[in-house]
């Protein structure tokens, strides 16, 4: 058993309409493992600076994630990014990237994040995603996210490192851009000739779809009456649907299985933006996850036909 | 029985990255009225001028559509518009609004469309939508559409029609901008304080969600593999919800009717953008519409928790 997640472990300075926060505990790595540590163990391999705290260190160390991986790098200054939001959240500026002990991390895996059951590749240069596949030995689930630079600058090595995973998660938009195409369902069918067989499109305050060989799922988002600070809410989705399917390796073809992992990274991501940072996910309780997905499941529930309504 | 839609009856010319298309029969009254009349006699009040022939009135008559209350104005010509939609369809420029016999027009419903249980303010001037109310004798139900156009320069007019309603149907931006609320449940909220039951938020490719004092409910739009144009979907998506409505005014306060609604307009919807302007809608039959009420069902279908997944 056991997850691995390989991504980065950041400090964030976030600005939105509601208020500002220095300086907190961020980073893809981080948000999937506070998600993920719900269902399983995970072990985060990502690189900090000297300014990774004790305080730090604990945000991290929320629920069962285990930092042995966690590659200190003496003299360094971690990841950093300050940004701000928008009036409707949607939009988001970046001003300031710091890449730091980032900039030149080269993912080294110790036995036990080789032997993880499960595999997520959060978002970093695909090259180094495919040196990562690499070195585990019989990943049973691997799942990968991207972004925009990789498609602009390294689309031959993404294309490729998608070719060698089971799941991959992007933006819709994102998906489109990398596939060319328009439509959402050609884009996935595109991606789905690559190898995986399942593409997650994450479509922000709309929610995420679920494209398979075999069907297409679309789930909207928890609905919020405020939304606070939606910094990490993509990876914490990844965390709650990779670490849902953590728990399920058997059912991996099942579409039942597939749909219900993506309720519990959607409940999960909503939590995730009701506050600044990772404060709402440190200290949740799976109580109230489970509210959230019997909720999901009333918010979508369409009855089955029962009879014809009416011929024309 | 019979439901009245007071709108425009247009003619559109449309480029998208499929090709084009010149003075198409088009207009919210139109494309409303041929979705809707799968399920009930369609009232259409609007102007048209001396260049809507016998061929657009044929389009507009299509299934059961009542033309008896369209004005021609003798002298004038009909509502014109130009546009061109970009390479993912979600964005589009107009190149030219000629409003011709709409500029001035003044509705005026006969006994018949007065006496219709059911009533669609489609995006007119909100002045002449409460005008158009105040002729009307005792609807059932009434559904009012809007635009960004209006919440700038006749805010307290709209605020003040939205009052006398039972559905507000809005894109979601609109919603949001109309209510000056960032969050779309926020937003509801505000506009169901002004009197309506029920507040549809359209979401383009996203699908639409449904706002009452006792639910969310969310569908995804039908994915389709190609859209060829998306004019008249917001309309069409109108005319399958409040048309399945008409067929079931005793269960208006019934969520899941509400439900079955919103599933006609989406199925609706998604022909509609599949063919240039009405022309796939023209020919749909209901075999079709009710097989994708069903896809609908289960692309949604999340299974009820039986027990808890885990506890931590």
């Amino acid at each position: 058993m056991a997850i691995t997640v390989v991504g980065s472990i950041a400090f964030d300075t976030v600005a939105t309409p509601l208020g500002r926060r220095e300086r907190m505990v961020g980073g893809a790595a981080t948000h999937f493992a506070l998600a993920a540590s719900f269902f399983d163990e995970v072990r985060v391999v990502g690189p900090v600076g000297d300014d990774f705290d004790a305080d730090a260190r604990a945000v991290l160390e929320t629920r069962r994630t285990n930092t042995d991986d966690v590659e200190h790098v003496a003299g360094g200054k971690s990841f950093f990014w300050a940004g701000e939001y928008g009036w409707d959240l949607n939009s988001r500026v970046t001003h300031d990237t710091q890449l730091g002990v980032f900039e030149t991390f080269r993912p080294k895996l110790s036995a036990a994040s080789r032997q993880a059951d499960v595999l997520f590749l959060a978002n970093i240069q695909p090259g180094l995603q495919r040196d990562v596949l690499e070195q585990c030995e019989q990943p049973r689930f691997v799942a990968l996210d991207s972004m925009n630079l990789w498609i602009d600058i390294a689309r031959a090595d993404l294309v490729d490192v998608i070719g060698r995973v089971d799941c991959l998660i992007l933006n819709d938009a994102e998906l489109r851009q990398l596939t060319g195409k328009p439509s959402l369902l050609a884009a996935a069918r595109e991606a789905l000739s690559w190898g995986p067989s399942a593409i997650v499109a994450k479509q922000g305050e709309y929610g995420a779809a679920l494209l398979t060989a075999g069907g297409f799922f679309a789930l909207p988002a928890y609905p919020l009456e405020t939304v606070v600070d939606p910094t990490g809410a993509g990876d914490t989705f990844a965390g709650g649907f990779v670490g849902y399917l953590s728990r399920h390796l058997d059912q991996l073809g099942d579409e039942a299985t597939l749909r219900r992992a993506m309720a519990y990274g959607t409940a999960l991501a909503s939590f995730n933006v009701e506050e600044f940072g990772t404060d709402r996910v440190v200290r949740l309780e799976a109580g109230e996850l489970h509210e959230r997905i019997d909720g999901l499941q009333q918010m979508t529930h369409l009855e089955p036909t029962r009879e014809q309504e009416f011929q024309t």
